[in-house]
């Protein structure tokens, strides 16, 4: 390579690695949000999280910067490799999208945001949708503004205008379409119905209710992360009003649970699932000369992240295998066996029933609660529909996907943190993270043999192995559909999924 | 006033809240780093902290700022009051330092603080001071050059230069000498080893060695929060290695604690201690339009600040009518009564007797502690010692003032945080805070009647508010010295201090 390209890329280099910096001190500024600070400083963070926002945003905007694009690209070699060109690609078209947002709109969002959510953890203790709604509305516009600024730029491959609630949805799922969503997750309309009525019949689990201490629960998570890997020099836990995973640079990664009264598998599968998410993160590539601090150092998709986190908390935290490995400890942590076999510990651990709460949700009834809020999303941003209709839409629409109604918006459309930041077009990701899930499990069992086996064999290493080998090293070279279709061979379809779900319910019968 | 001064105070104003929610996210990562950040991630947060520590030291440096002061300055009326003198004061006096910096030290200071912190718990954790030698000796060399640059703007009323050291102290404590702190200091080296010998004699606490697990010390500590006010809304709680309290915004509190196994007492007292720090912090004028975010609002030094913790953590937490009521609660705790009475567990709570930590140091022992590392920084800073020979001189000091020996350098030179972050000129301030709390107690027990006697009549409250009437609102509009004087109506003396221990010692023997 010439000078001036080597010249031209570490100056470019440099100053994406200053922006990591600063990325990594919005997202502490938010980890300790969630886990740490007293909810009056909420006016506060909001202020400074607006700033931090400010500055990242003139930092991938400025005349600056754009010369160093430039200079790299007029300088990049005829033999250059194809990851430099898709990183300059990436960088591009990120540029394209932060230079047509106003700096008044995004310092706005980003205070909205925190307003937003301190608002709505208010409306949730109190079950009053009305405190959260103003916020809300205020988030719809602004979100709506947002749109409106990126359209020009948002333009898909076939020369169609993307509409304002796919433009949204890009940054969390790149290239998704509503007619994507519509072949991918209106099957499950059809689907997942049937499954939730044949699930009534199953036995139940444990013989009477039972409950573990938050010491207690901290323990079996601790021992759980440990079986897995878990390196807490890397990695730090903490607790949150809902649980997340983050990154806050090269070596620091956060996961986050709570314990839920009454519901002592809530941390324990909160915990797998979270270290999934992170186990994705710290296997992306990040080291060395390549990648990092460049974008094909990212995760690719919000759906791909969380088909990580499902794979942990669904295929490994409740197999079969797992139970019977954890039916001993739970029972000497509880002081009695109140399942009698591993069997009957199993099926508690896969309870699968129509509830109101979408994070504790079984892998059966999960689509709907998405489905649900995937349509109220397109009413509410691009239908017009008005934000006070929204607790009684949520309900109608609880009814009629899941036959079940929230006995109060706490319960209802107040459950979720994403709108209370406005992050809309995020949740058809969760659904499409369990297509996902099931389909790279099919290819790692053709491969490798069914996760059962080699879970009962306790080789829950080579499991990890092979996600770290053939789907983390991916970042973003791939979107979502294009990463299945490179590991599995197949394009992305829902049908390994609902065979996955068919197969355990008939185990889970039998 | 007229629309000029209006408009120049305004933008001045708003200038300076930003630098403050800059400063408060340089709090936050630090406040993360102590408490929550996994240990691989040192290196980033150093670079983090370092483009932080810059993008303040330009804010405070830059043509922009140096006009929006002149401008203040220039349309400032004749009539103005003296404090907003006083705050464009303060402001041009520390932009006369800050000017004096060059960004490359700032940053390279802000960096090697950083490595200092992490090599140093390293080096403790692993009893190697070879590990931490080489960032001592670093550090060290950027004070030096720090005070180098600061020399020509560190100049006293009395047209004398300061001393690299008493430059370096100037931060934590305005206007300090080291003749001052001859006069104030030296008495103790008379004063202190013949009560610490008369303190042999003394009978002992409890009749048999205890602990208390980390959940039972939580709750104690809670409930003496509670006690005092604690509003959890304005103020969270963390663990860390180190005690400390700090502020990340206008409504953002944190003190952080530590459990030492077989030191049951350490939590309690050290959350007492953090307390004081807090409500002094507070109880600044920060509200209004008068003082937030100017200079006037912000504690005025470190020894005042230790005499508002101090207050807490011993004329209160260690009283005699606090351990009746802390009695009972203790012996609930633990299950049994292992001292019998009220005045034996007293006893307990007041060790007196040479040991080798600083922070589990008693009132009397405590400024031998101080007066070691203060000729140790003296002797490192200005006398040319090597860093190599500081554990020995260390051991050596510890031998002659107190009588005992750390066993390891971890127990020895490497058992406070102080150093691992270049922070020379610090100790003293606390030995300073004991000073200062006598004396302000001297004046309370005056107008209110006797500490213990309020305390046992449960008016803890007046306490508090006696310290937030007279203290706390005081601000910077006076340094160390002059608070004294302004509250009691007497030159800051050790009189006061000499006299309350001899007083507590005869009560502890009666």
């Amino acid at each position: 390579m010439s000078d001036t390209f080597c010249t031209a890329w570490d100056q470019l280099r440099a100053h994406l690695h200053t922006t990591q910096l600063l990325g990594g001190i919005h997202s502490t500024l938010y980890f300790d949000q969630n886990t740490a600070m007293p909810s009056a400083a909420a006016g506060w963070r909001g202020e400074q999280l607006a700033l931090l926002a400010q500055q990242l945003h003139e930092r991938q905007t400025n005349p600056a910067y754009q010369d160093l694009l430039a200079a790299a690209e007029h300088a990049l070699p005829a033999q250059a490799p194809a990851e430099q060109r898709h990183n300059l690609h990436l960088l591009k078209r990120e540029l394209a999208r932060q230079s047509r947002l106003e700096p008044a709109l995004v310092g706005a969002i980003a205070q909205a945001q925190a307003e937003g959510y301190s608002r709505w953890q208010e409306a949730k203790q109190r079950n009053d949708f009305g405190l959260f709604a103003p916020s809300l509305q205020r988030l719809i516009e602004l979100r709506l503004e947002q749109a409106q600024q990126l359209a020009p730029v948002e333009i898909q491959a076939d020369g169609r205008a993307r509409s304002a609630w796919e433009i949204l949805a890009q940054p969390f799922e790149p290239d998704i379409s509503k007619q994507q969503l519509t072949a991918l997750l209106l099957p499950l309309r059809e689907l997942l119905p049937p499954l939730l009525e044949r699930a009534r019949s199953l036995p139940s689990g444990s013989s009477e209710a039972w409950d573990l201490s938050e010491a207690q629960q901290e323990s079996l998570c601790t021992d759980l992360l440990l079986n897995w890997g878990y390196n807490q020099e890397r990695c730090q836990r903490a607790l949150s009003p809902h649980p997340f995973s983050c990154t806050l640079g090269p070596d620091d990664f956060r996961i986050t649970t709570r314990v839920v009264e009454g519901q002592p598998f809530s941390a324990f599968l909160a915990t797998a699932h979270e270290w999934g998410h992170s186990l994705y993160e710290q296997g992306l590539p990040r080291s060395g000369e390549h990648w990092f601090p460049w974008p094909l150092g990212e995760a690719t998709s919000m759906a791909v992240h969380e088909s990580q986190s499902l794979f942990y908390e669904n295929r490994l935290g409740r197999s079969q295998a797992l139970a019977r490995r954890w039916h001993p400890r739970f029972t000497a942590a509880l002081g009695r066996d109140v399942w009698g076999s591993p069997q009957a510990f199993w099926r508690d651990l896969n309870p699968i029933r129509a509830g109101l709460t979408r994070v504790e949700a079984d892998e059966v009834s999960y689509g709907l609660h998405v489905l649900l809020r995937y349509e109220l999303e397109l009413a509410l941003v691009e239908g017009g529909m008005p934000v006070a209709e929204l607790p009684e839409a949520w309900n109608r629409g609880m009814q009629e996907l899941l036959g079940v109604k929230p006995a109060n918006d706490a319960q209802g459309c107040l459950q979720d943190v994403h709108w209370s930041e406005g992050l809309f077009g995020y949740f058809p990701s969760y659904a499409l993270g369990h297509l996902i899930s099931a389909q790279l499990s099919d290819t790692l069992e053709q491969e490798l043999g069914t996760i059962e086996s080699l879970l009962e064999a306790g080789r829950d290493a080579e499991l990890g192995q092979w996600l770290q080998t053939r789907v983390y090293p991916l970042g973003r070279s791939v979107n979502a559909a294009e990463l299945v279709e490179h590991v599995s061979g197949q394009p992305l379809s829902p049908e390994p999924f609902g065979r996955y779900l068919r197969q355990k319910l008939e185990r889970l019968e039998g």
